[in-house]
């Protein structure tokens, strides 16, 4: 779409250059193009078909509700630039909306990627959208299109911003809000891959600022260097979740879900937790990743880290109890850590942490 | 959505102030909203109901598509930052993504946007978000979210960036993309309202660097100040066009349209037209706002100002020319300024200017 043109246009880059960027990007957004998307000569934007298999479609949704959400990727990008690396930070833009899409119960549908450099570096923007591309695939959906702009005046040389949007569908009467989450339900947790993408003000601070650590530093109790850990992707949820959704369409076995981001889990979870209901999250029902006690040591509160970071935990689903072990069974066997955090009570007090 | 809380949680403002963004910003997308967004408790992606008049909605798509795309605002962000004028840069915003939409035949649903800062001014944030509520009143789509997000290392004092996403719907055999233009048809051009959003490095180098202007400054010829001049909104072009392609659905009278932005009149009507035909464009078949010959004497030679500005024409429709004068007639009635470009023609080289 737009993408192409626009990019070669405005940055003003040799057209060689461009043109090989040009020809890297489309064949990374082609590599998440499903049947539904129409890619057409010279458009002005992306074009998705919503009903490509009518019957299909029409079977599954009578009332359609479009699902959007957008999301940058914080001053991680920071990290990717003192690394010099530029293909993970896009599959972390992608985690941050498709998680966020999912937990209404929506099925991703495509993404659309915004990236702000100072000046374009054809392979360095190429390799950005590479990351954004493969994000798109663990998400199943599609990189519609996108937006590079070069803004000599308001990014640094050597800087940029990478955020995105994403479009799901769910059908009305099957959207997950947390309104109907009962005393006794159960709220299981799965496995976070590190630090996905939250907190890196502070972990600059700590890590590179107090500690004067390198990001080619080893660390005991880390594989890899620092720069490696820090870079992790986000992990992306979406399809563990929307087969589970899938599977238990008709008894509605998942009444609430969180994306743990900013805030940790008490006030993501409390998100989905209607008043009246409280949830005790039990400390120690999931291991704890080794790049949380690091950062910790170098000087942080415990309650500052559950506040800040996942902790280990990236996702949660509130589930009906009699279908709880099923479920595990079932995230499991998709390849997810399903930890059990704790149950649903009456009372006040919300969302706490023992 | 999610605007609210993650504004709230990650800007580390004071309590006080971040309650009062969230109050007008919340306002803000309020005033955008139609009866098919869903506005729950906690949500983590923006709500809107495909098919919220089930009826209606079926009897006019059988086969939808929806259609995407992202644009920013440039480096126009930094003239409203040394303007210290923050209500305007929205409807810019809006306007860089719906008139791309339009162009594919679509009919704007929804925008989210994306806004990243040094750090949060509430009142600032919320003059923004309010730009961009107007910009989508206009463009009649709903505000359905949004991310500010605080990066202080990334962004200098003072200064932010802001992008947008929008979504549409068209039904597939109705899409618009130049296609089935043919020898005969008329290319029309309707009035911009100055620069927009697009040759504003360009414009800040001719303007503050070389010519030593200041934004408070009156230049002979221009109605209030440079700075009043230089943020004049982009002109959304969302109701003269879906009205038009309502009023015609049935005779396909309009056969390609372009959003004027990066690359001027020649390089975004070339998009629409199909290999084998030419278009010649008459220049002075339009009046030329007065922003463009002060520009012009500032020290840029002719060609390159069509090529980087829009020269006074926003929006260029295709149209079948039987039909030419009367779809004329109805964009006056609208309120545009329609002006006739040339008609296409057998032969290669393009769109020409002269």
């Amino acid at each position: 779409m737009a993408r192409t043109q626009m990019t070669y246009r405005q940055s003003g880059v040799d057209i060689e250059a461009g043109e090989q960027m040009v020809g890297l990007i489309r064949s990374s957004m082609r590599s998440t193009y499903g049947p539904r998307v129409l890619d057409r000569h010279g458009q002005f934007a992306g074009l998705f078909r919503l009903d490509y298999d009518e019957r299909l479609f029409k079977h599954n949704y009578r009332n359609p509700v479009l699902a959007g959400c957008t999301d940058g990727v914080g001053s991680k990008v920071l990290i990717a630039i003192k690394a010099g690396r530029f293909d993970t930070v896009g599959i972390d833009m992608v985690a941050m909306n498709v998680n966020d899409l999912i937990t209404m119960g929506a099925e991703p549908l495509f993404l659309l990627d915004y990236l702000a450099v100072h000046r374009l570096d054809p392979q360095e923007a190429a390799q950005l959208v590479a990351g954004v591309a493969e994000g798109c695939r663990r998400a199943r959906c599609a990189l519609l299109g996108g937006e590079t702009a070069e803004l000599p005046d308001l990014y640094r040389r050597k800087e940029f911003d990478l955020a995105g949007f994403a479009v799901g569908v769910v059908e009305l009467d099957r959207i997950i809000d947390g309104h109907s989450v009962e005393p006794g339900d159960v709220a299981i947790g799965l496995g976070s891959d590190g630090l996905h993408s939250n907190g890196f003000s502070l972990v600059r601070r700590l890590v590179f600022g107090q500690a004067k650590l390198k990001i080619g530093t080893r660390v005991d109790g880390l594989d890899g260097t620092l720069g490696e850990e820090l870079l992790k992707p986000t992990r992306i949820y979406v399809q563990p979740v929307v087969s589970l959704l899938r599977r238990y369409k008709v008894k509605r076995v998942v009444r609430g879900m969180a994306h743990i981001t900013g805030g940790g889990l008490v006030d993501n979870v409390a998100r989905v937790v209607p008043p009246g209901l409280a949830l005790t999250i039990r400390k120690g029902s999931w291991p704890i990743p080794p790049i949380f006690p690091v950062l910790q040591r170098l000087g942080v509160d415990e309650g500052e880290m559950y506040r800040v970071f996942n902790m280990g935990i990236g996702f949660v689903l509130i589930v009906r109890p009699t279908f709880a072990a099923s479920v595990m069974r079932r995230l499991a066997r998709s390849g997810e850590r399903p930890y059990l955090l704790g149950k649903l009570r009456r009372g006040q007090g919300g969302v706490q942490l023992r």
